[in-house]
């Protein structure tokens, strides 16, 4: 791993659903992860970022690409419980393993802190060496998600040359996402 | 009103949310009544039963349409509680009076039980002499829909001769709604 | 007729499409008209204008609800001929009657030149006792729209008090549609 | 180029749009090439063939993908010709290159024969070296595409190992697209 492109933060997960096994981002060296972090009552995760985390799980080869989904709940705490979120998960037919993100500090959950996330949804893409290469807020399009996982993918079997993180893609809250906080 | 049009039970709720003071169908003589029944994590009630409602809300004038939202809560007890049902309503923008349906016996809502719905979302048309006018399972068509109320809306300054209550839509489950039983 | 509400002008056709003889609005009293004015290349009308067209025309009886498509080309006139509005009704599947605005001055059809339109598409709503009751340009809601159809089938058969006719709702011509003059 | 995979045949084109000078695939070897064939009045490639290709047009370099339309009337020739044709791609705001395929044998374009496409809209990916890699009939995933241009686009700065060629998309000609004959 080259040493400009910072190893991904662990995931912190208090429960796993979706899954017979804890998932750790250590043991999924080798393949693309793409990771989306939601809440399950906020509109834009449940309009797009999830129906395309569904997608990704469904048209990528699961040996070369690992789709997880975390629960990052930074608001409404008690309406958004483990409970809840299994119904939800079930009626919205969500297949790719899901973790809860551990209760942090001030409402935060620790994974989202470690990643500076701005809000949900929020997509994070992990080449095959471990390194985040790609941070986003809000909608994104399919096209380019579409490529920039296939171009991880292909970084496989060759010689690395890492990208440096992009900066985030920037998007307001309303009809795209919930932001952490707007000051 | 006339003695083959019955009456539209009354609503039984446990608790209100979007008003100050509780509603009671009998207080709503005069008006056309439209009652959403849902759960908030029904897919098909998220996607058009309630931007439905509240578009109906959103359109026709207050003084003459009152639309009113029934959690109706027939499974996954313990993860649509009041506490989640409030952060959903602010979540999605959701303005209009919401009920919850009043626990009954084997998990139905005992509104749920007297209309005889047959799942989520069902849509409600009451005309302002207060009998049940429309029953719908399922997706319906706004244009039919906005064509419905105003029919009834016009009932109000005129003698009134009622139709006979239509059959429910026909609906699947899949896409549209949840059902009670199939069987 | 009340004399405060005017007689909607008469269309002026040189050829018709998907009926065996001419239409003409005098004939039509005692039905609600609907005119979707239209260019086959105008892309509000493609995605929204005609899909709520034929929406109305499946949705109400025929025998009191007519809907008639205008085909109102102010801009490409050569582009836009018989021949490819032929092809085009039959590929998109459009099944009302559909008239061919006369050619007028300045590239202005005749009847889209006597309802003042503001471009495509536009939607008239005329009432069964002939006048002009509604004029909206661009997109419309469906909802809005199906109630104000019932509202006037319900004048057929009583006492008709007219209401003045609605300024057009105001829409940029962008996604919604093409206007004939932005001066 | 490998023996194993054909050079995708030349466009034989009558006429170009939106190109100061004509297109030629031997031309653009060292690039992917994204082929869209199209017919004007085609409704699944207004709804969704020719979105997609302005979308990749927009998304990825222009100096490695290029992307050209190709208008293959195999139906209502008289409706769509090039003056219609020019209108459209106007008022749709298409801003690619954009070929008229050259009239062939009992209707058939020549371009269309010769790759022996189904109908429209048809896409094809062709590979830096010129062989046909893809070929879609009928609604295609946006997520799959771009991860497909991207695969072929890492294929320029490497060794070259060809897939053979894949089997069309298997589509009704429905909602989705248009096809040469159902026998």
């Amino acid at each position: 791993m080259p040493a400009s492109s910072p190893q991904a933060p662990a995931l912190q997960v208090s429960r796993w659903f979706n899954t017979d096994k804890d998932l750790d981002l250590a043991a999924l060296l080798g393949k693309v992860v793409v990771i989306e972090a939601f809440q399950m009552l906020c509109p834009g995760c449940v309009s797009h970022g999830l129906p395309l985390a569904q997608a990704i799980h469904d048209t990528f080869p699961k040996d070369k690409v690992s789709v997880i989904g975390l629960h990052s709940v930074f608001e409404h705490h008690a309406a958004m419980t483990p409970v809840s979120l299994e119904a939800f998960l079930y009626e919205y037919r969500l297949t790719f393993p899901v973790g809860v993100d551990q209760a942090g500090e001030a409402g935060m959950p620790k994974t989202m802190q470690s990643y500076q996330m701005r809000g949900t949804p929020s997509l994070l893409l992990i080449d095959p060496a471990g390194s985040l290469r790609a941070h986003y807020f809000g909608q994104v399009s399919e096209l380019r998600i579409g490529a920039e996982i296939a171009t991880l993918m292909a970084e496989t079997q060759r010689d690395f040359v890492p990208s440096s993180s992009k900066d985030s893609h920037d998007a307001l809250c309303d009809d795209d996402g919930c932001q952490v906080s707007k000051g």
